[in-house]
């Protein structure tokens, strides 16, 4: 897990988010940014922002107990297989209205993504036109090293973190090249056809020791030798696959399920989703990676192997429909079949009228501020205290991923304990109780 | 909160469940642990026989970790308002089907309820038949007191429990009456009309050494009189409301949004049910005392008052409606209106086809089996650490009731430990994590 | 039903349409019309601007077959408890988007509702301010008409028609004093508490020749005293209430689960909304009316006492809840539990996310229009073939209602097929309406 | 459509129902019936048992009006790739309970399938046992044929009807080889590899001068080769794909919206099955086959190229997912996204919990005594007026397939009114029915 090396370095100058991908999450976040320095909207969702903890001092905003960079000081830029400027993506994204796009549409129009760095093997349903020509995958991770070095200089940042907000990638598995950083930069010599884009973001990333968080279900630094990049330039990452919709719900209601020891007899999840990630997922290679993120849920909450006559025989599919009437307006409808005293059977019925981005827009800036705290707090490696915000945990070999979702809280507020030096206290300890708990 | 005194005396003999209301619930736990006892079904549902703890030993299943009464060593007694046995109680409760029914037949036909002690004022939508005559409060809550006396004398039992399982009554408060115990005895002598039926039986149980759960929203033991009693005779209490359908979504639901700073702008609760319980409840006044009960929850979990962003606007509105053709399948239907990112708002409809006494039964057994281990363990007065199991949480005068159903969890767990001399491990220390949680 | 005098007479010169209550649904219609006008929108959900028929000369548009005024021959006018202009009406109304009552804001503002006929007796849970004194309803109704004439002659309109978009009034029958028009007149000279405001309305109107449609449940025109005077002065109405969301949906689902000879064992239907409407059925009252109105639907469609084996024993339950959050989006949910082969049940949930106004200014229309052809065609007393638009439709004594919107379709397309000289091509003979269609 | 040849023969003797396929629905209209005449049940959503009719002599049951097979004199047979007789084969479809079962264990005890033509490729899921072996498919053809006269003798019938239960094939379209009579018997000659099992069991039946209906979505007599053999025998068919759960509540709903002139932008339909259904169309090609037919439900209800400003842009999107824990009892959820008054859009969720073979089994039923009807009456070819069964009915090439319900019903009453030299009170004239109705 996570380790801290030496002193919390203080917050000071400005955080640079640096985010692959600027579709409808990346301007969402952005745009509500902008409007909440102004005043115009509160970052609603955001646990940095609005969220409190038990603390020795009393219920304190979290951003009060730990130093965490202010939304004054964050500077934004990206990447994107589109030219559009921020501004015209968002309108395009259609998630925010346009009374307050309007009201930041000239800071928004001023930020303009870089080329991105592309292969249409690994997302078959976008044609990207604004993309980087390379000789070498190795030429190509040089192009965004260099895109950093030059964002970090022109925009005057102290500090930089990466949050992929890009696509998800077809299907693929770690292999024989990804188990060693010699291997892997061979591979990128030699343009072996396994790395992933995502791979050459996170690779520049963490060549230059800017912490890397992965928002989308691929397998990027999830592999040795991304790993073994990490600790050499003791860099935190964090992923997989934004904890948004349907995933965060299923989090919410199985550990109550399995609280009361009531079984589950099936779990059928479907989704419809208009946007562009609709239109990616549509093709079966690329939902494949989405599928095997969402499928490993409940099995970490319900333990089937330890619970066999709650659990044993548990049906869990998951469907994503490309669905364009939705637009953004991602919506989930979940049956649950559960059973009871006796093994009578009852079912839940969970209709999730949301809205993709305005979901993660708010883990996004949260992931972007946890991790640079962790920089600054000289831990490295992956950082399972953020599993909270992820739908498919990414943990050291000897960790159990932990899908529930009050679980991951307690752990992140006790991460936060452990920082400022205070004991880690629990979700109820007899004063709490009798206090009232922390919200 | 709870307090130990010496000594956790072991359970030997026979322990005898008394339960005032022999209807759908009652009967659905009678025939279901007498099922369970001839291997014809499994007590999903209950944590005492199906729920696992993490102990210094590893996981262990609750039952074999704390000394609890075993079902074979249950006897079963109650009082109903109609003279129907058991066996013919459940046939028209329809809760269980023929075949499970049949395989328990002569055990259930041989359980015939008491008399009951009754007041039409209290109830108005049952016309009781099956009611003892009596002179004055006094001589009804002594006819009780006889009937408990019998009970455990005919079936040589060494414990009993008295767990409330009859219907709600109308809405009353706390008055002059039942301030103190010589107040609350001088109103059973002279007839009060403000001391309800499920008073009469608290009193005698506790008057007896007897602890009393309280199942439904009723007043009852949440009076100073009473607890008064229940300190003088060293009784444990514990109330109100078994949290079974719509609730436990509820305070399932709610941490989760809360966990994440979703903020809720409405809450609109309906319910559906066509057995005796929705019936009683069709009377307005019935329904308030459930309905006060039901709205308590929101608040406690979300703290509106320490974080008025989120939850400072909230409308929280709950209806149940007595609707035959549903029968005892309760069902309920959720629309959550919440809110993220900048304000953008977002639903949430959650359509929980429920079975009433399916949940229940398994909740009346923890209840029985728990309140027996804290009137051996010495503990006496409220139970807060039964929480877990209560739709309206009664605790001491400077205990904030707790609603949060995973905060109720890592409760109970706790006052298990300490009763076994563990130290209260929590959500999530560092060990725990890297072994998976405890289920 | 409809009886035919003489010749059609054409749509020349103005019409004026009259709105007793300028809230949600009139500011709606207003705005679309006037937006319509200027090509900002389409006149969505109305048969009279959208809708084809069958003809001689084949599919035709509903507006081209028979002769109906034109939008842009249309003056608006109308009275309202409250003295805002329409503009700022359609602002607190909050349907339509701010955009779209920017670009006829102007037109907006110019129109000012009169004070308004009201009795707080009848609509408790509002308090008027902007309402016409006066000393006996004959007093007030002769305010009314000299506002219609006003009207009439400021606008230079050709025609009138009034449709009551007013709140429903608390319930209450018919009774002697509505027997005859003379008993009707005594009442209005000696202040009859039993003349409702929406009958004052009636009054005026009929008597001044201009056709009634009554869009709420109240009693209003279906009494006899009023028709007399509709007879009298050879004027068409119709009622009652605008068949919108849940009751819509119901007149659609439940003629095709007759159709397939399915049964139904109990239909529970619970609404929640947040506007005006909402506030007002808040009073049981007030909502008495409604339920009356709602619960009569299903009988109608079903026939019970000639299917009793499908129907004889179903149970129907309508719920209305104020519910703030959802403002005009008025949302339904429908429990249907049916039975089939052999009496195996199966139940049709169904969620309708609608908005009260949007679904209603079209019947506004479409009624102002029909009523209006009526009118021209000498056509007086009951319209019963505008039943298509209403949830509780009002019948000459001898008729019985017709609920099932498919046959109230083909009355409708009929009745302008009769007016146009075409033959009847048909569903529903005369006799056959009379006699109540076949299952 | 139909055409009537001469007088309508009685309904005298046996009528034999043969069943290729006899799983679930064949055992659940088979046990059905049984019970039934024993006075175990009642026949719900069956129109020959149940329904009535407007007639001359007023309101009639169907049954009474015209001369239909008595449940009394029906024998069942058919052929199936298990060799469970019909008892067993119920008994593993789980749709009936137990009770109902052993009423009548005997009688379906007693009924074996015959061995089936099956032919993996067209059913890829499925690895049937019990299967004919031949050298060619004209071979096969004959087997069936001698299988239906064997019947027809053993059982004493009058006469015999054929109604396809079995699987849906994969999709093929009809080619040259099926172009004429003469070229499809070629074909079964050479072992054409497009000529599905269904195919020969309707050859063989047409041959037989046996009325086919065709209850899967299957090509089978959609071709000209064997219209042309119906044509040669004077047979009457009708087809394809009984009309259940989701489409059903379709094109109920279709329509209303359609009445209203209220736009759709999108219809998402999904839905969860568990038997052996569900496991055939889990295989995209099997289920290609059906989306074909549940596809075209929408567009002949709305006509999108007459009314494009309503249903142009409409998309409509079809999912059905194997889910074990579903068994018989599918389930759909529908999300339909619809705009009303200026554009505004709403929505409406449906969710239907419905049985299969519950709703399935009387449609088998009335469709086999009204095709013997039609038989005995003269007509032959396809029957369109049994499109109220039917998703995706077949008409003649001059005629466009209705699916409005509420048109077919009217349809459907009118023949029989015809048959019984009533004229037509109607909503469709053939002309318009020809034409296609008016919206």
């Amino acid at each position: 897990m996570t380790e801290q090396k030496g002193q919390l370095a203080p917050a000071n100058g400005k955080l640079g988010i640096l985010l692959p991908g600027m579709g409808a999450v990346a301007t969402t976040l952005i745009a509500g940014v902008l409007a909440v320095r102004k005043g115009g909207g509160q970052p609603i969702g955001s646990l940095t922002q609005m969220g409190k903890l038990h603390t020795a001092a009393g219920n304190q905003k979290i951003k009060d107990f730990v130093p965490l960079a202010d939304l004054e000081n964050i500077e934004f830029g990206g990447w994107d297989v589109y030219e559009d400027n921020v501004y015209q993506a968002a309108v395009k994204a259609a998630v925010l209205d346009e009374k307050l796009l309007q009201s930041v549409r000239p800071e928004l129009e001023a930020m303009v993504p870089m080329k991105a760095a592309f292969d249409p093997h690994y997302v078959k349903n976008l044609d990207g036109t604004h993309v980087k020509t390379y000789t070498t995958k190795l030429d190509l991770a040089e192009q965004v090293i260099a895109d950093i070095r030059n964002f970090k200089a022109e925009r005057g940042c102290e500090r930089l973190v990466m949050v992929w907000c890009g696509s998800t990638e077809i299907y693929h598995e770690s292999g024989e090249l990804h188990r060693t950083l010699a291997g892997f930069e061979e591979g990128l010599r030699t343009n072996a056809a396994n790395i992933a884009p995502s791979m050459v973001y996170a690779y520049a990333a963490l060549k230059e020791g800017v912490p890397f968080v992965n928002g989308a279900p691929n397998l990027t630094v999830d592999v040795p030798a991304l790993l073994e990049l990490a600790a050499t330039t003791q860099t935190p990452v964090a992923g997989k696959d934004f904890k948004t919709g349907q995933t965060l719900m299923k989090t919410i209601v199985a550990p109550g399920l399995s609280a009361r020891a009531l079984g589950v007899k099936g779990w059928f999840s479907t989704n419809i989703l208009g946007n562009r990630d609709g239109l990616v997922l549509d093709d079966p290679d690329n939902f494949k990676t989405k599928e095997v993120s969402k499928l490993s849920v409940l099995d970490s909450v319900f333990h089937p192997e330890e619970n066999p006559e709650l659990y044993g025989d548990m049906y869990h599919k998951v469907r994503i429909n490309y669905y364009p009437p939705a637009g953004d307006n991602k919506e989930s409808w979940d049956n649950i079949d559960i059973f009871g005293w006796l093994g009578y059977q009852m079912q839940i019925k969970i209709n999730f009228l949301c809205r993709d981005s305005i979901l993660a827009a708010p883990l996004v800036l949260d992931l972007a501020l946890f991790i640079d705290l962790a920089k600054r707090a000289g831990m490295s490696g992956i950082q399972e205290w953020l599993s909270f915000y992820l739908k498919s945990p990414q943990t050291d070999a000897n960790i159990r991923p932990e899908h529930d979702i009050f679980k991951q809280l307690v752990n992140l507020h006790n991460t936060l304990r452990l920082l400022m030096n205070e004991p880690p206290v629990e979700a109820a300890t007899e004063e709490e109780y009798q206090d009232g708990p922390a919200v």
